[in-house]
């Protein structure tokens, strides 16, 4: 297949990219590295079946790579994924996810790409602890992160069923692994490498969610994406079945990084991390356990996997 | 109450002033007149009580507006309401209807105005035939105009949860009466006066969805603020409780135009009557029904009833 892989040089794209090359796909990657980095996909530069576009998706070249590569199927990744900075300026989610969101769409319209996966996020739920089907709300997110990924949901809607764009909507969980470019877990390693005698932690570390590690959630979209789909737009959460607490990763990391009994972790006096932050969340994932996909292991696992690859790459 | 009114010059957002004024608000509009009409207000101008700008929400002139203003309440009301036109050009609904409500929120935000009206639409559910709750989905819309509203909401969403904005999300059934610049009526009535002796019916005439008159969905409305809301947010299906086919508007428009016996009605081989048109709809209305809003009359009753008003002002 030829392949497009919008924000291929970020955190998941970059392992994205991987897995699709492995699987003998052509890819072009469309990414402006505002958060994506060339260091993720350098290695891939000599492969003949890859191409990398230093190109924002809203600049106009976007539409004459589209029009030139005759794509299979777009892997729409390219998105701001720093809820915190677009809490700060509501219009970064607004452009980096909502507008590349109609962009891309626009462009596979008019050039007759057929087939979209889309990232989203347990966002476009907002602050719901009971696990929630993807064909029930509320949809009601509390951020602009979540606002923007749910404006997008709606014109993949439109563009499946008004342009015959088959389209799968994965709303993720928190995604670990090496290369990401932010999260809890690089924020603590940050913190004790600046100072490894306290951990001031955000919240008071009851905040409770599922964290899934970047190879099982490529595994995920790639079956979920490989099954034949009737329906001209599905949507699927994508979770382990367990949640990890924000005390549990300050004790992982302090633990990782050998700091067991040197490091005094302090919590704060309220429930969430940051305003718009969903303090506890589970989903519910019987539609992408029916198709056979289901975490290997628990959250806690991932999380920990995380911290290692983490610590790793933080070491080269 | 000092009131914003965006789309104060369009068909709903005038009767809506017109009630407004009658309960001794005072009322600035904004409308840039692309879609509303001077003459829909043109009775009010001489009201102490009433201000017109001439503006679009997108003119930078806006925010100016909302700032000067000291409202406490925007009921915002601008947006493109003609879905066809939105399935022609795929930026009309993005700019005239997603890209105001955000700007409209930001506005409101910087301002700090804290109550939001948001027309919104069933075109939300997308082609669901089954009663649905407001809470649940699907939410797949299948037009570019409920993709987005939908967007809209999900920012109405954002901002209700992060900026202290009180919000009432309505969901409009399709709503007839005077002063309607385009539908399914309008449509008969010009055919007719071009050419009574045959009128052609785009679909088979079985579509069948729920008609209110505009002075029934402004009740709807001006109850549900009026009650304490607890939550930030809160969505309102409105409709009346039964549905009207296209059929027998045609028949309806027909007779009251005197010319039953005299025009023959043709139907097309097709279940809708364009792409993106959604064939059969039915809310679920136990929400706005527990408040203590019922439509009157049927949904046949009001279409007859807007036919009479729309033929009357055409009269004039």
């Amino acid at each position: 297949m030829k392949i497009m892989v919008t924000g291929g040089a970020g955190f998941i794209g970059s392992h994205l990219c991987d897995r699709l090359l492995a699987q003998q796909h052509s890819l072009e990657v469309v990414d402006d590295l505002s958060l994506g980095r060339e260091d993720n996909i350098s290695h891939l530069f000599s492969n003949p079946a890859f191409r990398f576009h230093n190109c924002s998706i809203l600049d106009e070249r976007f539409d004459e790579i589209m029009a030139a590569g005759s794509f299979d199927v777009v892997f729409h990744l390219a998105a701001n994924s720093d809820i915190q900075e677009g809490s700060r300026d509501r219009r970064v989610d607004l452009q980096r996810t909502f507008q590349t969101t109609f962009a891309v769409c626009e462009a596979m319209a008019r050039n007759d790409v057929r087939q979209l996966l889309f990232a989203s996020t347990s966002a476009v739920y907002g602050d719901v602890s009971a696990p929630a089907p993807e064909d029930f709300g509320p949809l009601e997110p509390i951020s602009f992160y979540g606002a923007a990924k749910l404006a997008s949901e709606a014109y993949c809607s439109a563009y499946a069923h008004r342009h015959d764009i088959r389209s799968w909507v994965f709303r993720f969980p928190n995604v670990v692994g090496a290369r990401a470019t932010h999260g809890v877990i690089l924020d603590f390693i940050r913190k004790l490498k600046n100072n490894s005698s306290e951990l001031q932690v955000l919240g008071d570390g009851n905040q409770q969610k599922p964290y899934l590690h970047v190879h099982e959630l490529i595994d995920a979209k790639l079956l979920a994406w490989q099954r034949v789909q009737p329906r001209p737009l599905e949507v699927f959460n994508i979770g382990p079945e367990s949640a990890t607490t924000v005390r549990c990763i300050a004790e992982t990391v302090v633990e990782e990084m050998g700091l067991a009994g040197k490091t005094r972790i302090s919590y704060q006096n309220q429930p969430f991390g940051w305003p718009g932050d969903v303090p506890r969340f589970a989903y519910d994932l019987r539609k992408i356990h029916a198709l056979g996909w289901r975490a290997r292991g628990s959250s806690d696992n991932a999380m920990r996997r995380a911290v290692r690859d983490l610590l790793a790459e933080s070491e080269v």
